[in-house]
């Protein structure tokens, strides 16, 4: 999904999309149709889930307000199906199968950010061809650029959300804050590295689908492409201490070479998600975890940090920003319930960028 | 390359190999040609540069004794012709084509380690498919596995080769610890991680062509394959402060989850390795972050240091392995020139593996 690839503005083109999370609507697989109906909800159609019919989004997923959750394709008028879930492993579920076969039979194209292509489907391409659509792999590049340890450009501050988990809330954080530093008319720009961004920003880099020998430069090119702007707000990815994913969150980390850092995190949370057995390490032994290693590139701190409340109450998640702003001095917020106005404070704070490129 | 690929115990049966490094026979360029030397040289053939044909390999690489330098295909008769370099970015010579194209047509099967895969080259793929011949490409992979924090045996000792910067030894450090520790009847096995170690060792995983998302799990994988030995001596990649290639190193390092570390380095080398302008970090700071990152998957130490010697005299190498000893606290040397058995001491010393999968 490089700047030059000619589906990057096609994704933003959709206007009738139609959410595919069919068995598969809690918020932890959803996630992608829940961030698009969050972001685009204005695009979204319907979400198809026969086990959900007949609900709405905002009462299915706490977000999206009237959207309709529908039964069968032939409910509702749309011109894109995206698959809105994101398993671990990145397959397609087999019973959804007939779903994609039959979107593309009734004149939709197919949108996905699985790691298995649906391009490279033979059922599924014959169908695309047979009646004219596409079948957009979010995921799929051919990133070939080796990192070279750019200096970029003074003046363009880089700000990376990191985690101390997958899915806590980093491209949320990432998005909210770059739509406050937009509403005060900052040349701001959010940067996706996931599909689900990508599905929301109609460009950035599918990072956890590179090769790995290129992950680190495929980071650096996505801001050498946008370097123009002052404020970069770049979409962090799973976590250093993540058994399964650190490789792709050291790579964008030294490969985009931030000026600060926001740590997220979900209250609460005291295991690795998806792996139950395996404890989650402290908020300060991750603060100084990710400054440590990113000194190996260009030294930064972390500036702030996003609190999770999903799991607790208003009054609770309020409780838990002054526990934790306290804690480990620095400035703390729910940035779906509070906004991100604090954590946009101190970016603007870090003020012009010095130390670029290390 | 894992387990059940056809193509593992292929790669060893070739026994009339001719290198191709034409026109760039550099210790740095040419270093996969240069170990298939040291390691296989009873199966290599020839190597061939017509830029230095008419001159042995030991003279024109320090190793390989007699097998002659060619100019040509013509002038020698092989099974095999195996790319010999690794230039980063991982492309093919353009140059190169007519050679491959008529090792083909000469009854030899191609091995290539390169990014770009010659199976998926038009050309390439008609003239072994008109000829009957196999392209091997050691990098192709189709690995899916997420990795799971497993628990590995105890009782399998890993030890795992860290490195100052990329091409220091950690590959041939691996292998020589593993010569002796075998020497010694010790049930050890090399595991190799890159195109080099597989065309040496016959199988291992390519990782750092392996997609981002899997690349912890498949050094996770590639462990739990061979966990019925008691020592595994694991080839790593990269460097944890390369700005390059970092996502390969802390995936290896996150998903093989070592006992115990093997730091890397070469005497004299101030710069990273193709980026001129960028200084090593110190030994006794890669110590820290390296031991530091390990300890978020599974605490371990450093337990010793290969010292790279080349560009030191034999008087020389000896000294720098007394200082650098004394600096940091550990034993070293230079498993060229000293033999492994310092290192071998160490990782015997490590005793049981007590803190399995943390």
């Amino acid at each position: 999904m490089d700047a030059a690839d000619p589906s990057e503005s096609q994704l933003k083109r959709y206007r009738r999309i139609i959410l595919l999370t069919d068995g598969f609507s809690t918020p932890f697989l959803a996630k992608t149709a829940i961030s698009l109906l969050r972001y685009r909800q204005n695009d979204i159609a319907a979400v198809l889930d026969a086990t959900e019919a007949g609900s709405t989004s905002q009462s299915l997923f706490g977000t999206g307000g009237p959207v309709p959750v529908v039964a069968t394709l032939d409910q509702t008028d749309g011109d894109a199906l995206f698959i809105g879930i994101a398993p671990p492993g990145g397959r397609l579920p087999e019973h959804w199968r007939p779903i994609v076969v039959r979107a593309l039979s009734r004149g939709m194209d197919v949108v996905s950010g699985l790691h298995d292509f649906l391009g490279d489907d033979r059922e599924f391409a014959r169908a695309a061809d047979e009646h004219g659509r596409q079948l957009l792999d979010v995921r799929r590049n051919n990133e070939r650029h080796t990192a070279q340890h750019v200096q970029f450009r003074k003046g363009c501050r880089r700000i990376l959300t990191v985690g101390q988990d997958c899915s806590v809330g980093k491209m949320v954080t990432s998005l909210e804050i770059h739509r406050v530093l937009s509403e005060r008319g900052k040349d701001a720009k959010f940067l996706a590295t996931g599909q689900t961004g990508i599905m929301i920003a109609g460009d950035g880099v599918p990072i956890d689908c590179v090769v790995a020998d290129f992950v680190n430069g495929s980071a650096e090119a996505l801001i050498q492409r946008h370097e123009e702007h002052h404020i970069l707000l770049i979409e962090g990815q799973g976590s250093i201490s993540h058994p399964s994913f650190s490789a792709v969150t050291l790579g964008l980390l030294h490969g985009s070479a931030p000026d600060g850092l926001i740590l997220c995190y979900e209250a609460g949370r005291e295991l690795v998600k998806g792996l139950d057995q395996v404890p989650l390490p402290s908020l300060q032994t991750l603060v100084t975890a990710y400054e440590n290693v990113a000194a190996l590139r260009n030294p930064c701190r972390v500036i702030g940090i996003s609190v999770n409340g999903r799991n607790l109450s208003a009054e609770q998640t309020t409780a838990e920003c002054k526990r934790v702003s306290s804690e480990l001095g620095l400035p703390a917020c729910d940035v779906y319930r509070d906004g991100a106005d604090v954590l946009a404070d101190a970016v603007l704070a870090l003020g012009g960028s010095d130390h670029n490129g290390g």
